[in-house]
């Protein structure tokens, strides 16, 4: 048995997403190899987390006033939005640079088995931002079971709206070679097939 | 970008061992859906971890008094050092039950190419341990290229000093098969072989 303050942290460590027992010995350890002034930084960050982040009360992405810096931000087209699962999806939407509209983050996919039901997630404030002056919804949900279920039942939703809905391409991703990609993801991409201009 | 404490805590992750972005960014969100308590909680054992858990002062092991449990232990066999490299290796003999002796922990292995010398190790400590009350030394360090050159220099250390000393004994893992292992555990294991009784 290590020392009681030791197994405490480890304790701690393998609350982490895919961490074991090894993998939380091997983080307290480097812990102790740290010095005090990081360790202190690390519990800082850590106490001041919950008060200082939170979700934004138009589009529910992270941040650490009321509103989040994208819907603060007056460049964009406030006219599209763009429907995501997670926070990470922003981030990752952001990075490609092509996209310049306003965000709307669900915090979940639906999932029956998981008890995850339309009222858990981020559906009804979506409803609420819409008014006459959208023009586009882009439903940008991952392709997953899961996905494809909550993308469906917000385009039923969303039918009676009066406004444009429109999904991300499925296809073949960009370098991958045809032959390795799934009988689906081929038939998608024959279906969707575009005009070469 | 995600919020500025958000940041903050995903680079205090990114220090772990094998702990890249993504995988920061994932153990960050799973600490937001966390209560404040197990924040507080996690927090606490990071602050507290450097005045509490120290090397104790005979062996080297971690305690969070002066002197190791084991070290303390009066119903184990005192005559009995085993050396080996990290804490780690202690626990791990530990689970086996089979050594009831004393350990000594060198801290690391000499490597010349990370610039670890013998004066970095832990062992003037073990050298002041030897009395006539010792009667042997085990030495369990890993046969890695840098555990044997540790192996080799304590062996030509502890040679004057009148005492017996051993090593595990490297050969074929319960289990393996044959014809999967190695050369040179294979040669180990012909050469140490052992009379059936």
């Amino acid at each position: 048995m290590y020392p009681k303050k030791f197994e405490e942290l480890k304790e701690c460590f393998m609350k982490l997403p895919g961490v074991g027992e090894k993998t939380a010995i091997r983080y307290t350890f480097k812990m102790l190899e740290k010095d005090e002034e990081f360790l202190k930084e690390f519990a800082n960050s850590l106490y001041s987390l919950k008060n200082s982040v939170k979700y934004c009360k138009v589009c529910g992405s992270l941040t650490d006033s009321d509103v989040c810096d994208y819907c603060k931000d007056t460049t964009r087209d406030k006219s599209i939005i763009m429907v995501v699962t997670l926070v990470q999806d922003v981030e990752a939407v952001e990075k490609t640079g092509s996209y310049n509209g306003m965000y709307h983050v669900l915090n979940g996919n639906l999932n029956t088995n998981k008890g995850i039901m339309p009222e858990d997630l981020n559906i009804d404030l979506l409803l609420n931002r819409i008014d006459p002056s959208i023009k586009e919804i882009i439903i940008a949900i991952s392709p997953t079971m899961e996905g494809e279920i909550t993308a469906l039942y917000l385009t039923k939703l969303l039918k009676n709206k009066n406004v444009k809905v429109t999904r991300l391409a499925s296809g073949i991703p960009m370098g991958a070679s045809l032959d390795y990609t799934d009988d689906l993801t081929l038939s998608k991409a024959l279906a969707h097939r575009t005009d070469i201009e």
